[in-house]
């Protein structure tokens, strides 16, 4: 995206661009509707599509064997050239394929010229793209698991760790941390799942649309979709090209996932101010300050809540790419690949950081309860305690508000009024009264399907290993 | 959306919204806080959801059968008075639940306090909402098999309507007028599948997550989720009320809908334009103009295609509304709603239109025919046919330029040059050179899965059906 | 933006949008492309801008003086009809200004008929739409205005109050309660110049546009955009009639104002946790919970926080809108009002929330004091004491450093570090040092211009009152 | 960004990301919050920031002349090591500021530890990048004004050539070529204008907010803001550190440039296609087809049009960003670069592209009058000629009606029709009716300012020139 970084250029140079006048205009063209500087990266994909693609019209007798063979052989060269980065990539031959194919033609002679039959860039590039993001959703789904896992395990490690549990920021109820952590595992699961949705979209071959209408050739498209691992192929040659549906619904799906990130990084901001201070974050994860020496800022949560708006302006680059373009390929779509690039780029090094940040957070217990003992967290119990021996459920809210309210002006906790004031506020006060009234009798009485009680907890984390085991077992087959 | 409008205020108060004296501050803040003016709309969902928790509430034991039923029955009266239009709704009782809650209290007397009992409007909400959209979903992929069974009917109808293929707006080979319309079925087979997997994720039971940590109520969650006929129930409390992804991945995949919904729109008004002049639409989804007589617009596609960005808009709107929130429940998510209920109306409306304009458009075939010859569409068929006789395809293709340049000079079209012409550019043309050069002999040739070959348009028409007809049996059921 | 509430309905239609087939396709068609239901809110300015036409077709001798008396008359008895509710709004009439007319023809006879000369739609609407924002922005700009100056009210009130000034949301340096608040005031100040800038581009008069390409009637533009305090005509008429920059212009400042409040309710949100209990929210900004009694929830910073995403999303939504249309006028531009005035809608009602909530706000001195003096805030003080005694600023940063761990080991402030540990760390240190490790020492010092020195803040609120009042002079010319 | 490209890996590796474990987390971590890859193409503002601050701090007693002189020396070298390509940047160094200053250190010795006082990292970025942003502000206008300066001139050239004006992309009326280039013009006008204004808000110095509340130091800020040529300084310290406004406002004016230019390129895409054919294109800004000898396409609109979403999304990136932020300093604005970097190197690419290409467009006039007779584009004329003769607008409308109805049954034009059957229609039509039908009469009488009129559009082209060069020179002062 960097396309004309000053400091590449000389000194006497001082314009930002390197001045509207200071290259022919042919030159200038060439550069700006190039796009080998950014969809190089689809090599590997752009060569094995290509070998598939000589073996099957070998197949199909449009190649003879030994001309299948030598481009098949040619490929596998110019592939280690690439790796090797001894490949000598040129803006003037526009792109990937030509990038590729030029340098076949220089290796094998003419017979590289007949790799081309029955293709296009149209369906070729399309082939590409589908096979870089399934290995790109694969390795994020891979990255999403091992967070998950650090998450089980540090939701077993807190499930009796108590932490106020907040809407509006308030304390509302007590909670387990190991719960929190449970709730995060939770909003990752959504997006494993949506990405392995997006993965059957993605994973269908367009190869044989050639430009728009298909092709004369006899072209076997499943043994092609078979050799490079797709499930199927596309049904219609226009919608084939033109289609660029998965490259949003990745986008979208990255989108949820950076915000889920984007909530966890709000809360590891927050929990590590010195107001909160309810966790410590592994000092390699944090920086301190040029000017003021006593700072331990929580940079990589920030750095990963800010990245949000990146993959959010990705998804609407996209959209808008496709926004009332015309059937069927139209040169916009050479825009569909940095924004690509750049979210999972920055999904796996977000991941990555997070997977191996959070679970090695350490939770201060005590600040935690002490939080938790200071906000009348219990408030609700004391109005499920009435509703239980009979009092109507907005009754017994009119009751507990009048019970705070009498709290708060003696400066203590709910446990600490005494039975006495207690049941001057409502004669269905019992002398079991106090036992509802401490956060571990609270969260203890929780056990509903997905309550934070910390047996509850425990269930969920055996159910998300389970879980974790399976999809492991899934992938690895 | 529109809370203030000048029209409802008398003359004398020229202000916009009112003026911002005009109103004491206690009345203006309730105003600005309640939702009641845009959640009655889930007034249904509230009441199914509300019926179901009091039977499971007796099932349990927490309610009496006899104080059940007459909840239950309370709010069927209720749910009539709403429809009636006889519901005082009350901007001081906030929202949708608080309405209904009191107002059940009124008719029923205080067993209508015991509803609210182990549940809060934090799970409530997310309820109604899941409820609302399961059936929006239902119903606009309802709308979605409607217009694709009309399409299927255009493309046979037109299966061997010759017309150019486009890239880049110029005309690349000739494809068929069917097999365009089946490029659009297949967008929209993609849609109804995404909506299908985001309905697996909305189908899902929050309530009994209560405020953000569960319930000390012996709840069944599971016997509500069957009652209401959801998949199955949340796992975490906290994760619960906070989740808002369905709203998101059903606006992500509505935006890639109008998308497709725009391209479609976009093609249908340059056909409609006296330069392409393809088709003719119905006269109903078009209009005059009021100062051009002659015109007729093409309104419905240009309104379409407008609608467009107001459902991306929305989409970035709950993006953003997500970004950064800590858990558990914040008031900022009433503002969730808006864009749901308005995205969900542009869907139906627009997919309403479309289903029964685009089935009933007419295509002027000979025009679509003659727009093909002109544009030597036929120049790739010329490239393959060498390519048959031995030559490499890059050559093939350097010599089917001269060609192109040669009828330019003359003219005339491809078909148009003689024997004799074509022979002296290349010795690999043969006495059965013309036919491939023309528009039938070139679609008929692109016989590939997915190509334009009306024998395989109509072979995609029948698997359409069949899909068409089993996606009807599995909603059905 | 809620065409179809299901709440309109009778029970016995349960579908979310009246079913697709329960409605005639034409009267369907006729709905859905109708805009009075919302353009209708434009009635004053269609008046406004058609009298002036009336008036200006008069003196140039389109029509005669009394014709265009009856047009302006009628009109007038229009608008009172309407700001009256005795309008009868018909849909198939389409929108505001067919409306209006075919009700003037009904009126005065066919003498209304004339009033149309030289005029179109097109550039009648954008006429309309230009008047309306211009007097939303005049009302936005008083509303930031009284905000502003309850800001200023509020620094000055609070100029000594000391606080810990956050980067990373750790506590950097003290600063001033005053000062913070005079950072959203420069925020607002942003706000009122770009609207003011916005507003330039937005009085301009389109009319004369007609449809597309000018009429041939002798109209005289400059003196219906005297009538009409426009600044100016537009200078293209193609252009006239396609431009809506001016709703993305308003969108996008007004994008960039609601982020700044969404920062301001950030910070209310954390301010009031308990947690942070720097200040108290007046009680009518906030609510309880229904099953958390203790609660007092912020609600209002909250709900304008999640406003935030709604006026982003119609940014998005215009600028959709507007991409890749060619000109002149196409039916898309229907859309361009709903983000407009719901654009409007919500700011005025943000503003007005926040004008009268903050400056109403309690600081807990006694708080943000004790916050200030945990959190070695004067580090970055003792660092510049020993760099104004010929340190290097790179060696006192590590001083520091060794100060801050040794007082965090000792569990105490920097200023309860004796001179002798002190002078051990750095042989800088003299007897003075104590003076510049206070909190108030720390922001007295900081002077320089726009620093949080409490005599800074005050000169500040001096400068500030005196651009409010010529601000308000300006307006009020 | 594209930080981790699979190409600079040897190929043993396959993982697109290097694999998550093939890296020690502490070399990630670095890697992952260092912004050096991208903000060091901010040196020469660095650099240049550097030195005023040094100037000043000698002025001001803080350091001796002789201390800022070899500090400012220093840079110069280092500066000229950086555009030399002999610099070695160093991730470790974190960002642009640590990676010069440490250099100096070591070219200069401990004086240059010296440089740092009085100031942050914090308030150095923000100096940095407006001064950037200031110089891409003003080479973007640059080309604005060369682009415009090229469309005046051919506004000149096609002053009379007649064209069909579209609404709806159906003829409506006829224009000339000139006036829809000035139409284009306009927009462009509206952008420079909107880009000055955004200029004036970049254009204030933050240096001296230091970390967020200023320095006790006694800075000279104005000294240094004359230096640098800034307007003036900022107001609130912590306000100066925190706000990106002047990002988010240039990137929305980009947005709307992008947007204008999408238009053009929708329209240049349109008129190149064959049914169109109105213009031709210069040939170095279009390539050919791989497939498809004979196509010639509009790569470059195409283009274009597609890098809109490209700005649009880092408009809904920058955004994003700050949504909810608190104050002051957070890691999160180190995402608000590489944004800005791409959104400028974007216009500039586009603008001088178009710059380029569209005065260099050939018009095929024949075709553009031939478009124009077929489409009945000057009903409207025979409707205003009834209305000069006293027929009612309304009326004359109907009457144009059957006009065209009547031609479009005899398959002619509407100046075919004789006057007999003219005059059947209406009374009210003379003997000079013909005279208003045709094209040339239609568009001669639009001189209405602003009005498609030959004279009126070489009246605009003066007054084009004369602001052009009043704007030119402004920016050479």
């Amino acid at each position: 995206m960097t396309q004309d970084s000053p400091q590449d250029k000389p000194a006497s140079e001082a314009k930002l661009w390197g001045g509207r006048f200071s290259e022919p205009t042919d030159a200038f063209v060439e550069r700006f509707t190039a796009s080998v500087d950014f969809d190089r990266r689809l090599y590997r994909e752009d060569i094995r599509g290509s070998q598939a693609h000589a073996h099957m019209l070998a197949r199909v007798g449009v190649l003879s064997e030994d001309e299948a063979r030598r481009i098949v052989d040619g490929l596998d060269v110019i592939r280690d050239e690439i790796a090797a980065g001894e490949f000598d990539w040129q803006v003037g031959r526009e792109d990937v394929h030509m990038n590729i194919e030029a340098r076949l033609i220089e290796r094998i002679g003419d017979v590289g010229k007949k790799l081309h039959t029955g293709r296009s860039r149209n369906d070729q590039i399309a082939t590409d793209i589908r096979l870089w993001l399934r290995a790109a959703i694969d390795e994020i789904i891979e990255l999403i698991r091992s967070y998950q896992s650090g998450l089980v395990d540090l939701a077993e490690r807190e499930a009796d760790t108590i932490m106020p549990g907040f809407t509006h920021l308030q304390t509302a109820q007590p909670v387990t941390f190991g719960h929190h952590m449970l709730a995060w595992y939770e909003m990752l699961e959504r997006d494993a799942e949506r990405l392995r949705d997006c993965r059957r979209r993605v994973n269908v071959l367009p190869l044989g649309a050639a430009a728009l209408a298909g092709t004369p050739y006899p072209l076997d498209r499943e043994y092609v979709a078979e050799q490079l691992g797709f499930d199927g192929v596309t049904r219609n040659s226009l919608d084939a090209v033109s289609d660029r549906d998965f490259a949003i619904e990745f986008t979208a799906a990255a989108s949820t996932l950076m915000m889920h990130l984007s909530r966890q990084a709000e809360e590891l901001v927050l929990w590590t101010s010195a107001q909160f201070d309810f966790i410590e974050l592994p000092d390699r994860y944090c920086t301190g300050s040029s000017i003021m020496p006593q700072k331990k800022n929580p940079d990589v949560p920030e750095l990963v809540r800010g990245k949000t708006g990146r993959v959010y302006g990705h998804l609407t680059s996209l959209l808008t790419l496709m926004k009332s373009q015309p059937l069927a390929y139209n040169k916009d779509n050479q825009e569909d690949k940095e924004p690509l690039f750049d979210t999972v780029d920055t999904l796996l090094g977000s991941l990555r950081a997070f997977a191996d940040m959070v679970p090695n957070l350490a939770v201060r217990r005590a600040n935690t309860l002490a939080a938790t003992t200071r906000g009348f967290a219990t408030a609700t119990d004391l109005a499920d305690y009435l509703v239980e021996r009979g009092v109507a459920f907005r009754d017994a809210h009119e009751v507990v508000g009048r019970a705070v309210r009498l709290a708060q002006e003696r400066g203590v906790d709910l446990a600490q009024l005494s039975l006495g004031e207690l049941q001057q506020l409502s004669a269905a006060v019992g002398e079991d009264v106090h036992g509802v009234l401490t956060a571990e009798g609270s969260v203890a009485a929780r056990r509903v399907t997905g309550g934070t009680a910390p047996e509850q907890v425990r269930r969920q984390v055996a159910a998300a290993r389970a879980r974790l085991a399976a999809a492991g077992d899934q992938s690895s087959t």
